[in-house]
């Protein structure tokens, strides 16, 4: 199994990163199998979504409402509110895996994939990227 | 890597579809391996869920309470609310994956696999399924 | 594919159990691949959290507020409220994949592979590991 990983830059705020690039430069060549995405952290997670119109923000947006960075959580170690970050996983999953064809990562048009990281504590993430075949 | 895609219509209102069916005849015959199901859409995924008892309604019922198709989106493209079509895919992922023994879905009694399709405005939809095994 | 179930006890409340020793020792000795978990329940999913510091109980207080065990639900068998345990694995899949290297998952740090059972009327679940490599 081919495996390698990747460092994010996710910043001090909460944000969604678009890693499409990264994916596809991985599978490049690699013909017929699977990619899996794993993101190795306890607050961070990813998701397929269309970016560049807004759903981004939509998506951190919903988080914030659904599931806010108040004072209910009992995990109470870093910033206030900080113990949403770690429910956060367990809807926006760190694991995710996509078809690749020829070597070309079989999205539609308008998915991209990307890192979600609600957690601005973090501002470097590590992706592991893993590609299986028959 | 054996791979083929499905057309599912999914119809001018949000719906669950199962497609167990569909996937059981695509796994029939291929022995031990994962079978991977991805959509290739930024407003649809993929849920394991029951069928024919509520729950699909249900399904729908929750994402409109919790997503709901008002004016907060950032998203403006497509019908009035159309924006939380486009984060749904965060939390109801466009892929999965189910084990096949013996060329047999490896489900539990009671679970089906459905396409969720929240956007009318998209009657047609694709399903990927790729087959994996050592 | 090597592909073993495993029985696992989460009791007559909603829990949260830590199965990432289960899950580690299946994958012992098996070197490089992907390791892919299922729950064939349709009242039952799969998350990677942190455990040990309350994050277990935040997520499972935050599935009775999101989802709450009121009278909404059209799926009406079993206990009351009990529909939203039928729900949950649209938004808690019962699928994950997590990678393996030299025999050992590749998890971070903070990060444990728990079953999640907001069902209290089966108080004894399985769980697939299946295990795949080039």
């Amino acid at each position: 199994m081919r495996s390698e990983v990747i460092s994010v830059r996710t910043g001090a705020r909460a944000s969604v990163v678009d890693i499409t690039e990264e994916a596809a430069a991985f599978a490049s060549g690699l013909g017929d199998g699977l990619l899996h995405i794993f993101v190795p952290h306890a607050t961070a997670g990813l998701a397929i979504i269309e970016t560049g119109a807004g759903s981004d923000e939509d998506l951190l947006a919903s988080l914030s409402d659904l599931l806010p960075a108040d004072d209910r959580w009992r995990h109470r170690h870093g910033s206030p509110g900080h113990g949403r970050d770690h429910v956060i996983p367990a809807f926006i999953s760190p694991s995710v895996t996509v078809p690749v064809l020829g070597g070309h990562i079989a999205l539609g048009t308008w998915q991209a994939l990307c890192l979600v990281d609600p957690n601005g504590d973090n501002p470097n993430r590590q992706v592991r990227f893993s590609f299986i075949s028959d």
